[in-house]
C-alpha cells in the first residue's frame, strides 16, 4: 500500500495532477479488454474512471479487480491525469486497489428499469443514483439561497413550533399525547407564531417541516413537507407581492447559476428558467375567472382555483404569475378584508408555469381585532386557543404581511419532475412511511 | 402628513442624516417635560429616541403624544439627526405623530420583575423585550454560521424525516396514528438516514426539529429542540472530532464577531467566548472516571457521565473538551467497537465550559455487519425495521463517522443564558405547549 498518497475527494482531483492519490469510494461501472481495465468510481463529491493495465499492477490487483461489483466500496492509489474525454476531465491512473467493503450480486437496483414502488421501498439506496444525486444538490442549493436571501436582507430566523395547541389550519392533522396537557397536534404552518415576531424583530422567517394528514394521493401532495414562510412587519399586500417575486427569481437564478451541471443530468431544459424575471404578472381573480371560463373551465366566482385551472392559467405565461384578492370563502380567516371589495381578502397565489401551479401563498394579515374575531366565530374556531393571537391585534397591531412557498413544489419545478416524491430524501406520502 | 418622506427602517437612518423620514414602530418609553417629549421608538430593526418640541408641531400632535402608551403602534414624521449620546447613534427630530394600533394600559409586561411562568404565558409578547430580542439575533447568527460552515465545506444537507417507523434511540418517543400503516413516531434524530445519504453524497448534514417525549424538567431539556447531524463518508473517530472542533470554534467565533452588540446586551462576558480555539483537548473516558473520582464524585468505570460530573470535569478548562471512547453499555448500539479495547466505543462527548456540558455526540458508526446485527439483538431492536439500515454494511460498507450538536444548548452557552427556555421562541416542555 502506497502510504505516502494523500486521500483525496474526486471534487479535488484537479489541484493533484501527476500526483499519486488515494481515492475511496463505490463501483458504479467496470469493464475489461482482458489487458486493460476500466473503473467508475463515485465518492459522493464526484464520479472519476479509472484505468488499470494489467502488465503493469501487481497480479493480485488485478485478481482483485475481478471480484469488483456494483457498489464494492474501494480504496484506489492512482496518479491523476488531465483527460478532456473523461467525465469530471480527469482519469486515474491506478497501481494499487484494494477492497474495503464488498458487495454481493444482488443489489437491488440494477441497471434497468425498476418500478416507482419498488424504488420508493429501496430509497435508501435509490439516493446513491446520479439522478437521485443530481435532485438532492439542487434541493440544497435552492434551501442555501433561501437562506442567504433572508439574511442578506436583515430577516432573523424564528425556528415555529411543530407541536402546537392553536392552529392555523383545522383538517388533517396530525395529533399526538404531550404529557398533562392534552393532544398536541403537528404544524401545518409557523404563520401565526411569526405574525407574533414580526413584531418584535420586523422582518422574521421560518422555515421547518408541515405537516397534512390528508388523504390526498397527487403527484403535488406530501404528508411531510418544508415550508418557507417570511413575515413582515408594516408591508401590505402590494410589498408581499414584491418580496415574493424578488425572492423566487433569486432562487431560480442561484439554481441556474451554481448548478448547472445537476440541471444538465436531470435534462432539464435551462432556458425555460431564465426567462423567470421580475415583475411576475399580476392577475385579479375576479379577471382570472372570466380567462378560465373562456378557455372552457367550469369554475364560478366564489370557487379557488383547482389545479387544473391553475394549468390553465398559467399557459399563457413563461413566468410565475400571481393571482390576487380571493373571495373571502375560498382562503383562510386570518387574511385581511379588502376595503376595496369586502367580498374578498387582500391575498396572492403565486402559479409556477410549466403546469406546476401554486408553490406560494400570500397575504395580508387581518389586523382589525374585531373583524378577526368575527373571522373566527364564523369559521367556528375556538377563541381561547387563539387568545395569544388576539393579543397581537390588541397591542400595538399593525399593518403586516407574509407567505408560505412549499420547498418540494419548488425544486419539482426547479428540477422539471413529475411528482414531488423525488425532491425528498425519504418522501412521506399515505402509503409510506417506510424506509 | 408628509407623504414625501420615505418609510426608513430604524437600521438604516444612517443613510438619511438631515433628510426628513417616515418611521414606523411601537412605543418603549415616554416622558416629557411638558415642553419637550422624547419617544423612543422600535421597529424591529433597531430603537430610537424622538424629540417633539411642543412649540414646534402642530397641538394635536401634540396631543397624541399625550395618549400614547408602551406598545402603541405609530408612525413619526422626523428629521435624522446625528447624536452620539443617543442609542444608534442618532435622534430624530419629529414633526408629526400619528398612531396606527392604539395599545390598552393593561400591557402585561411592564417594566418590572415578572416570575418566569407569567412570562411563558406571554411568550408572544415577552419576544418584544430587548432581552429576547438579543438572543434571538444570536440564535438566528449561528444557526446561519452553521449553514455557511457546511456550504462552504461542499456538505449536502439531506432533509431527515420527522415521522419515522424505525427509530435511532427508543425512550420517550411521541406517537401519532399514520394512516393504514400504523403508528408514526416523532424522530429523535436523522442519523440513520444521514448514514443513508452519506453513501449518496459522501458529506452530508441534517439540521431539524426532533423530538422528546421525557418527563425531565431540568435547565437543558426541552421536548422539541433543533439538532445539526453531519455524517461523512470514510471519516474516522479521529477526523470526526477534528470536524467537530472546526465547527464549535467556527460558530463561536461568528456570533462574536457578528453579533457584539447583543452578546453586550446580554451582558456576556465575550473573552470567555474568544478562548474558544483548537485543537480541543482529548480526555480518554478511563482517564476522565479517575479525575473525576479524585474529584469526589461517585463514578464508576461503566457509567455515563452525569451533569454534574461534566461540570466538574469541564471546570479545568477555557475552551470545550473531548471526553472519549466510552464503554459500550453507556452508548447507543451503533457505535462502532473499539478495536484497541473493545468494552468501549469508537465516540466522543463534546463538553462546553462555564459549566454548560455536552453540547456534542458524536461517533464512528459500526459498519461490520454482523458486530451490528449482534447489537441490534442485545438491545432487543425489531430487525425488521433496521433491515434497510443494515443494507448500508451489507453493499459496500465504509467508515463513516458523525455527530450531533444540540442547538438550544449552544445558544445557551453562547449567550450565557441559564437556561434553554429562553433560547427558542416558543420553547416546549412537559409542562408548556402554549402559545
Amino acid at each position: 500500500m502506497s502510504k505516502n498518497s494523500p486521500s483525496i475527494r474526486i471534487a479535488d482531483l484537479g489541484a493533484h495532477t501527476g500526483q499519486s492519490v488515494e481515492v475511496q469510494g463505490w463501483v458504479t461501472h467496470v469493464r475489461s479488454s482482458g489487458k486493460i481495465a476500466f473503473v467508475v468510481i463515485r465518492d459522493g463529491s464526484g464520479t472519476a474512471q479509472a484505468v488499470l493495465v494489467r502488465s503493469e499492477v501487481e497480479p493480485e490487483v488485478w485478481e482483485r479487480f475481478g471480484s469488483l461489483t456494483q457498489e464494492t466500496c474501494i480504496r484506489l492509489t492512482a496518479v491523476v491525469r488531465e483527460d478532456r474525454r473523461s467525465p469530471g476531465g480527469f482519469e486515474l491512473g491506478a497501481s494499487d486497489l484494494e477492497i474495503l467493503g464488498p458487495s454481493p450480486q444482488d443489489y437491488p437496483i440494477q441497471p434497468k428499469e425498476h418500478g416507482v414502488d419498488f424504488l420508493l421501498d429501496h430509497r435508501h439506496l435509490w439516493l446513491r443514483s446520479a439522478r437521485q444525486r443530481a435532485i438532492a444538490r439542487v434541493r440544497h442549493e435552492i434551501e442555501q439561497a433561501i437562506r442567504d436571501f433572508f439574511y442578506e436582507r436583515d430577516f432573523t430566523l424564528v425556528d415555529t413550533p411543530i407541536l402546537t395547541a392553536a392552529i392555523g389550519e383545522r383538517s388533517g392533522l396530525f395529533a399526538t399525547e404531550y404529557f398533562d396537557e392534552g393532544t398536541a397536534y403537528l404544524a401545518q404552518t409557523g404563520q401565526l407564531y411569526g405574525e407574533a415576531a414580526a413584531a418584535a424583530l420586523g422582518r422574521i422567517y421560518c422555515f421547518g417541516p408541515t405537516f397534512r394528514a390528508e388523504k390526498s394521493k397527487t403527484r403535488r401532495h406530501l404528508s411531510e413537507f418544508w415550508m418557507i414562510e417570511p413575515e413582515v412587519a408594516f408591508n401590505d399586500s402590494e410589498d408581499n407581492m414584491r418580496l415574493q417575486e424578488d425572492f423566487v427569481s433569486y432562487i431560480v437564478a442561484r439554481a441556474v447559476g451554481r448548478r448547472r451541471v445537476e440541471l444538465e443530468e436531470l435534462e432539464r431544459d435551462v432556458t425555460r428558467l431564465e426567462r423567470v424575471k421580475t415583475p411576475f404578472p399580476r392577475i385579479d381573480y375576479g379577471d382570472a375567472v372570466k380567462t378560465l371560463q373562456a378557455k372552457g373551465s367550469n369554475i364560478t366566482w366564489g370557487d379557488d382555483l383547482g389545479a387544473e385551472d391553475e394549468t390553465l392559467l398559467v399557459a399563457d405565461y413563461v413566468t410565475p404569475i400571481f393571482v390576487c384578492n380571493y373571495p373571502k370563502e375560498a382562503k383562510a380567516f386570518y387574511m385581511k378584508e379588502n376595503p376595496a371589495d369586502p367580498r374578498t381578502v387582500l391575498c396572492n397565489d403565486c402559479l409556477a408555469p410549466e403546469g406546476y401551479g401554486e408553490i406560494i401563498g400570500g397575504s395580508q394579515r387581518e389586523d382589525d381585532y374585531d373583524k378577526l374575531l368575527a373571522r373566527i366565530h364564523e369559521e367556528n374556531l375556538p377563541v381561547e386557543a387563539y387568545g395569544w393571537y388576539l393579543d397581537l391585534r390588541k397591542y400595538g397591531t399593525f399593518v403586516h404581511s407574509g407567505f408560505g412557498l412549499g420547498l418540494e413544489r419548488t425544486v419539482a419545478w426547479v428540477c422539471g419532475l413529475p411528482h414531488v416524491r423525488e425532491t425528498i430524501a425519504f418522501p412521506r406520502m399515505m402509503n409510506r412511511l417506510r424506509p
